[in-house]
């Protein structure tokens, strides 16, 4: 019997549980920590304790419960078996509808009608069409693309940025470290949806945030290791940036005492962006480990070099 | 030659002066209540003076500078010439830019995350999946369809309420007094597009507000005339409505002391959703002056009966 074990060292996960069972009732779940799932064959995880995936001695898969599997290859012990993901359809829609919110926030200027409000203030701004907003989306994968595209087709002039040269219609793409300068010049409202790399780690700094316009946004929905928080803390200060909608953050939830909850014109949401749902993940999971059982290849699988 | 005159109580047209003159450099513009108007042509309107129109023996048309003619159609003494209103490809989509900004905003639970940053609070509600979601549209004109048609592709569960019953793909419709009901008690979120006419005036009272499920929400981009205010407001207080955009009042400017600003679950916007631009206003009356002139039929003429 192929035997899976959930690890986590700050989230539980045994809401899905029913949902992997729902899809795959064959299937025998350990607690993780028992006796019983020393031979697990299979680990879910979210952000495992270091070490803990290694000293599971028959493992064959690790899989994650997300898109993103930094939380995973961040330990360095983790065994050479094959790593998965989750790649949900509604997750890449959820996470646009949460992106075409806040470009229509301030596209539409709803921050400063909302700040006028609290003034008692009645004052119309004049109106723009999409095309003269230039948003530029980093990260053109499975989710970024999407995204780049639901904004295209609303009218904005959308560009992209990725690791590699991407082809994506009606978007303006750049690529690699020499493009990023180029993309930032020209991005009104900057949307990041990277994976967390080596290279990608900090990339929201100082340096980066001063190539935007003065008076660009920024709606992050990538990873909070991405940003480096004093650097978006003093663009937002000092006016260089007029808006940001931060969604993921390195420590969550935000301790009470962040100042990012106060800071001018920022937006802070609970990593609530999107969420794979339970049956998705349950039913993704369970059909890899079939086809591991079953010696047919993996879906989603990890390029483990690359980082996603 | 043929001779225009803007007249507003209210509102500065000037500057809608060079972009009909750009698109037909042959016509004259005269100043509203100077002795060279008395003899114009055509009276270009919003909101005018009740008797004006009336009183310009040579009149031959009537245009409005937006999609709504109430303003003009409120006047008795309005002489039975053609009377045309702008209709903006650029308009419908503003609006329907404003209302998916509206709808997200309630559909992702942004009015509670706003409220949990100002408290501090880290609190990720469940992620629903937007066909859960139930939209209501009253007004399946140019623009409400429009909108409807937008959300529905977003994956909104959308219902659709007009005066005569309307087919509209992937929308359920109700039509006239005997379908409101049912219409609104199905609605989740209720969008009012109507025109204003005799019949739509202080359709958003009591009675209907009544008929929505407990917790719905409303976005009210209609006209002023259509909300009964003291309805709203005891319908936020009391929780039954547990979030209001309002774009449209009776008295706009609001006036500074109006309760609508610190109503609860409150969005007050200056009827900004959206404006059509000063160019294509000036084209499309420019447009029918020439048709007029030329004997040929006139675009987007008003049925003064029906009311829009």
């Amino acid at each position: 019997m192929t035997k899976l074990v959930l690890i986590s060292r700050d989230y539980d996960m045994s809401h899905l549980v029913p949902s992997i069972l729902r899809a795959a009732p064959e299937l025998d779940v350990a607690v993780h920590g028992s006796r019983d799932a020393a031979d697990a064959d299979v680990a879910v995880c979210w952000n495992p304790p270091e070490g803990a995936v290694a000293a599971l001695p028959k493992l064959r898969l690790v899989h994650s419960i997300a898109a993103g599997v930094d939380n995973i290859l961040c330990d360095p012990s983790l065994p050479r078996v094959p790593l998965c993901r989750v790649v949900d359809p509604q997750h890449a829609r959820g996470m646009s509808e949460f992106v075409t919110w806040g470009v229509l926030h301030f596209h539409r200027q709803i921050d400063r009608v909302m700040e006028n409000q609290r003034n008692g203030v009645w004052l119309r701004y004049d109106q723009q069409a999409p095309s003269t907003c230039s948003v530029g989306v980093m990260g053109l994968g499975e989710i970024g693309s999407r995204v780049a595209g639901d904004l295209h087709r609303l009218g904005f002039a959308v560009r992209g940025w990725a690791r590699r040269a991407k082809d994506l219609a009606g978007i303006e793409t750049f690529a690699g470290a020499q493009g990023l300068e180029p993309f930032l010049r020209g991005t009104d409202i900057l949307v990041c949806l990277l994976p967390l790399t080596d290279e990608t780690r900090a990339i929201l700094g100082a340096r980066t945030l001063a190539m935007l316009p003065r008076g660009a946004k920024l709606i992050h929905v990538g990873r909070g290791e991405h940003l480096v928080p004093c650097a978006l803390l003093s663009a937002l200060k000092e006016e260089r940036l007029t808006g940001a909608i931060v969604d993921v953050f390195p420590n969550e939830p935000l301790p009470a005492s962040d100042p990012f909850w106060s800071a001018p014109n920022m937006i802070v949401t609970p990593h609530m962006a999107s969420v794979a749902s339970s049956d998705t993940i349950g039913m993704q999971v369970a059909q890899n480990v079939r086809r591991l059982v079953n010696g047919e290849p993996l879906l989603n699988v990890i390029d483990v070099a690359r980082g996603y």
